[in-house]
């Protein structure tokens, strides 16, 4: 078993490989090499033959040398985050959109290979007006620059599986909560900042109101889907390759509830709110929850609610403790 | 008024030709020059400054070539046909994807510039299953590589007109019917051929049953939505700059009747009936009809019956005569 893992050195990247480390196999075969692309080169984990190169997926040569490995599976996390994306309109669509392409015809390019493609895509697919709940069936129609080129990606996904030129799988992930590390130019990080700042006894800015909705996955439940992405039997999916996933649906009080059932009034007390128009105009054309009821009879699963997803963090990321509940 | 038609060489990009300089003006301003394009240059009609200019459009040099012009109003037509990009994977997402991508990117890396781009979808952008009429929100589901790359083409021009870079509208055209000249690589050939040859006095085959139904405009009826597109106001589109347009909903056997109604009982004992299961299950995945209300709304106009299609054919390929009626 060959895996190659686009963005590898991103956080999700990251723990993907730890928990591929701690495996030792994937589809019940033993993994023989591991070969890990980021904008600068991964560190490699011991313990598994492999490679860590340093590649730009825009530059037309990355993707055919890829390829040319023939990977049995391949994890496509390699990213711009949406406001960059959004922000920088050709960095966006150099690395979001070409990246994806390249690396899809580079696979098409080699005959007799059909690899399993697990492609991180996105909610921002979806963009307003939106039901409360969106259901499988709900048309894709993103209002962003990020959700634009997911949604390239995927139908591009979708066309080349049905040719067979790859398995593809595309994961519409939730909103990563708690991300773990310093903030990124993502909209969405508030989101997290306001559990993972209060957690250590830091202040939070929550920059739109109490009420508003959103959905959410742990980076645990995040690795879990690649996994199961990886190993699931693709027939199930028809010609529609794409999947919206369990999460945990939650408004921004519920958050801020769940804090303080986990770590106490003082770590909610720690959440300065300071509305802002731009951030609020963005999250406005959201989706606000769903109903994933493909993903779940495939086996996707993601935490029961909040609490668990902040007590995962707490075990991940910070060691069994949590230093603003040991505060005086 | 500069204007730029890129696949100026084929059937509908030399019949917007003429008619561009017919007309002499577009939205009011004197058309001052005309950059035609085509893999080989196309010819440059006498009378309108301008260039004729051999490209092809996924290579990365040619787009911003062009744009470096800032020609005030782009048609893109360049595209691979639909049998083409089914059968040369490869081939179809180099001209269709990546020439439109490019053309995009070259326009978005323009500082102050937003021209008005034209872009030729298609209604294969939909997929199976449809219902027998198509409304305006029906969301697209292409099942080709061909309504895949239109499809990702539209939603590029979606992000890009609401980002200012552009001024974007795709015409999702129907079946061009009666398409003249040589067959093409278009599995919807037969539409076309099975009136066009008899009405010269020679034989067609017909693949499919004839209660098949499919939705159709004139060549003429085409350039018509193209002018409507380059001159409309855009502000009416919203976030969807993607129109289903007005057409003739029809069965082969209306088809057939038409062509009696026009031609007489010769022409139409010419057609010959051969099942091709490849042709039929190609066809089983497209769209029967429309209701293109909100391209109709903002005056776009095709013919209303087959017969008128019929001889607008005669009038404009076959100078007013139909040789088959003129046959002993």
């Amino acid at each position: 078993m060959q895996i190659l893992i686009t963005g590898a050195a991103g956080m999700i990247g990251r723990k993907l490989v730890a928990a591929l480390v701690a495996r030792g196999e994937l589809r019940g075969d033993p993994i023989t090499g591991l070969t890990l692309v980021d904008r600068d080169a991964p560190v490699l984990p011991d313990g598994i033959p492999g490679a860590a190169l340093a590649a730009d997926l825009s530059d037309p040569a990355a993707a055919p040398a890829l390829a040319e490995a023939r990977p049995d599976v391949i994890f496509h996390l390699a990213a711009v985050v949406s406001g960059e994306a959004e922000a920088d309109t050709a960095k966006g669509y150099a690395v979001n959109l070409h990246g994806t392409v390249a690396l899809c015809e580079a696979i098409a390019a080699q005959p007799d290979y059909c690899p399993r493609l697990v492609f991180t895509s996105s909610i921002a697919v979806f963009g307003a007006p939106l039901p409360d709940v969106i259901p499988d069936d709900q048309p894709p129609r993103p209002l962003t620059s990020y959700g634009t080129q997911k949604r390239m990606g995927e139908l591009m996904i979708d066309d080349l599986s049905r040719k067979g030129a790859l398995d593809g799988v595309s994961l519409r992930l939730p909103t990563i909560c708690i991300r773990p590390g310093a903030p990124n130019a993502a909209a969405s990080g508030f989101y997290s900042s306001i559990l993972r700042e209060p957690l250590i006894g830091q202040p939070a800015v929550l920059p739109v109101p109490d009420t508003v909705r959103h959905w959410f996955a742990s980076p645990r439940a995040a690795v879990g889907f690649l996994l199961r992405a990886a190993e699931m039997e693709t027939g199930a999916l028809g010609q529609d390759r794409s999947l919206n996933l369990p999460g945990v649906g939650a408004s921004v009080a519920e958050e801020i509830a769940a804090l303080e059932r986990v770590a106490g009034a003082k770590a909610a007390g720690l959440i300065r709110r300071e509305p802002d128009a731009a951030v609020q105009a963005i999250i406005d054309t959201w989706p606000r929850g769903f109903d994933p009821a493909r993903a779940r009879a495939l086996g996707f699963e993601a935490e029961p609610d909040m609490d668990t997803i902040i007590r995962a963090h707490v075990e991940d990321e910070l060691g069994g403790r949590i230093p603003v509940a040991e505060q005086g």
